[in-house]
């Protein structure tokens, strides 16, 4: 099974836009196991859009493409295809009512209509109006019709065109499924060139497919291949980075952290301030989170610490606001007020200014409180200040999962440069 | 001059690498005018790369390859495409003398030599062994082999390709020069469907090109064409969605609000609910938010939203959480104790749980304490939780814009449903 995907639209051809969903293409189909030959990228032009769109559907199994569904003129790829395959355009009566249910093209009954007609013997892939995209099955051919708006592309991607490519051909389902398996661990602060040492020492490791992906600031590391080998060669990693392992269903830690919470009934607030209430919002995230977040403090300025965590005057002043001590009074506050059963702490400096050559940009102080203890963290992380705040995030995240799950290992993060901690 | 693009790399197929490549190329030959009609992306197999680069040299005038230069046995390139042209290997004492001279390859003799050998007739693109890149005119047609690495493909597309293309017929110099402008436009809650429809009314607009990206939930327009036509243009659509313009300079929405708040002196703190952080988290992803955001709260609970904002308990019995009432009550506590100039609050159901015939997912009531006077408006979001988060936290942010530029306007917004006001 040989695919191709082909986007369209001038704001990929002129850069104004990243193509972000190629990436996200490729790492699925070749996770998936189905081979991907070509990408290609075309202009809104239509005869370019029907030569392209013609080779590809000569040269491979299965052609996927992106952009132009929508209503708007410069939205050509429905006729322009349809065109390419010598049929017609009909109207499909679910795909329009869905759209007017929307309400989102009223008094614009046209627009609606266009992005209605869609080729004879085309299924639509959801039927959400705001997921536009069809499916055709054309002289063995699997053709893919995606909107090119990435939440969407992603979505009728990953649940809709992948399960229907795995279906093709009962012999190939195999491709997806039986023969071979796909395994995905995701990693929280693993060291690349650690694991890539450690892979190659690895017996078996020729025969399978193993792709390392950083999600930023987790990492996505993928199996593929005969299952005993892959449970094999897996065991032996997840044995080696233990700690480091957040799940191996492919969830995030933000997901597993809420899991070990529920579970066992635990209760959690926040206290930011250099993470601004990324942190927060990481947890409620997800949904059911309510079950275990209380409340969160975004404690910005110096007297929001004072005043709603009653973090000591004295402390700010002799301390500073980015010091041990700080994060410490932070997650103990904030747990003691809350009434929760831990609190996590951030205060330092996401950049690019503020900096100095004793705090540098990157300095993060990052606190637990848990009953009778507070612990903090000293950290000196790397990057832009979104990728500081991020980090920052997701250590204090991970710092709870190891405390719920092993209790000890706290020191060992890569970018950890010192602990303390309080007893009372 | 019409041209391709040709990236050769596993990497790239299989999404371990974002292409950014391709966006720099597409940016720089679109601003000069010179006409990309095809980005394709090959693994690095040589049958493929033949193949498709045959293709592309029968179709184009001009066409840059990028990657697979290197001296690894996965670099084809070279050898791939002096296949494709029915040309002879030689070595270029020039490239060999200059990469052993670098010292980088010593001791290694043989990839030193693997990346000296170019087709015969190529002329390198720069004499820096850091910058491995050749070109040749073939046929009345330009060629260009680009290095994948971004620095050196950057450095030799902007410094070397596009002179050189440029110059390719004295009467088409004129492409590369010509006063081509490109007019970004950043709108938030704009419906596209009016966009269009007032677009397709406007005089001169064929002249131009006009594209329209959604960001989610930002809309980027972009107008690319003559300077005088640009303007004109997009002084129309400026005129028509006045109230919609976030920014004429690339600027989202939380850059846009802090600037105005920071010309002004004014503070802000931000109460959430539904949002559960993600809105003060736009807002301190900002360098510099510390001189507008002094404190944020996250009342994810009843009780903290009784004890940190001062809720009436009676207001969350008989009006609800959701409400107005408590969206009133939230912005007015906030605003008061965190003694700032405005307050944001949000409390609403994010989903995808929780909802209710009377209140269903994706209700959201926002609130704004403004001094003397609080607002709430009651929105009905769509989308998923992460969406309905993200929209209900950009629509209180342009809620303040709003109010800071216009004071009136607020209740024009495509999933308001409804609008209460207190005065004291």
């Amino acid at each position: 099974m040989r695919g191709a995907l082909l986007f369209i639209g001038d704001e990929l051809i002129s850069g104004r836009i990243l193509n972000t969903n190629a990436e996200f293409a490729g790492k699925i189909l070749s996770a998936t196991g189905l081979k991907l030959t070509e990408i290609v990228t075309v202009p809104d032009e239509e005869p370019q859009i029907i030569k392209t769109f013609k080779r590809l559907l000569e040269e491979y199994d299965f052609v996927i493409t992106s952009g132009g569904l929508g209503p708007t003129e410069d939205d050509l790829t429905t006729e322009a295809i349809t065109k390419a395959l010598n049929l017609e355009l009909k109207e499909s009566k679910t795909l329009l009512s869905a759209i007017l249910s929307s309400g989102e093209y009223k008094g614009t009954l046209g627009m609606a209509k266009k992005m209605s007609m869609l080729p004879e013997g085309a299924e639509i892939l959801s039927e959400d109006s705001k997921m536009l995209g069809f499916y055709l099955h054309y002289q063995g051919k699997k053709l893919f019709f995606l909107p090119g708006v990435p939440e969407q592309f992603r979505f009728l991607l990953k649940d809709r065109v992948i399960p229907l490519l795995c279906e093709v051909r009962g012999g190939e389902r195999g491709i997806c499924k039986e023969e071979r398996i796909l395994k995905n661990f995701i990693f929280f602060d693993l060291n690349e060139t650690d694991l890539n040492q450690f892979i190659l020492s690895l017996k078996g490791k020729e025969e399978i497919k193993i792709g390392y992906y950083p999600l930023i600031p987790e990492v996505r590391l993928v199996l593929l291949g005969d299952k005993e080998k892959v449970e094999e060669v897996g065991n032996q990693i997840k044995e080696r980075f233990k700690v480091n392992l957040i799940s191996e269903e492919d969830e995030s830690l933000p997901v597993i952290t809420g899991k070990i919470l529920m579970e066992r009934r635990l209760t959690l607030a926040t206290a930011e301030s250099c993470t601004g209430g990324y942190l927060a919002s990481l947890i409620t995230s997800i949904s059911g989170s309510s079950a275990y977040f209380e409340r969160g403090f975004v404690t910005y300025s110096a007297q929001s610490k004072i005043e709603l965590l009653g973090v000591k005057e004295e402390t700010l002043r002799e301390k500073g606001i980015y010091s041990f001590e700080t994060a410490l009074e932070m997650a103990y506050g904030a747990r003691l007020i809350a009434k929760t059963d831990f609190a996590l702490s951030t205060t330092g400096i996401a950049g690019p200014t503020g900096g100095t050559a004793e705090i540098p940009v990157g300095t993060v102080f990052i606190g637990l409180s848990v009953p009778h203890r507070v612990f903090a963290l000293h950290f000196r992380f790397e990057g832009d200040r979104q990728t500081i705040q991020r980090m920052a995030s997701y250590t204090a995240l991970d710092l709870l999962r190891r405390y719920l799950l092993y209790g000890e290992s706290l020191f060992s993060y890569r970018f950890a440069l010192g602990f303390k901690e309080r007893t009372f």
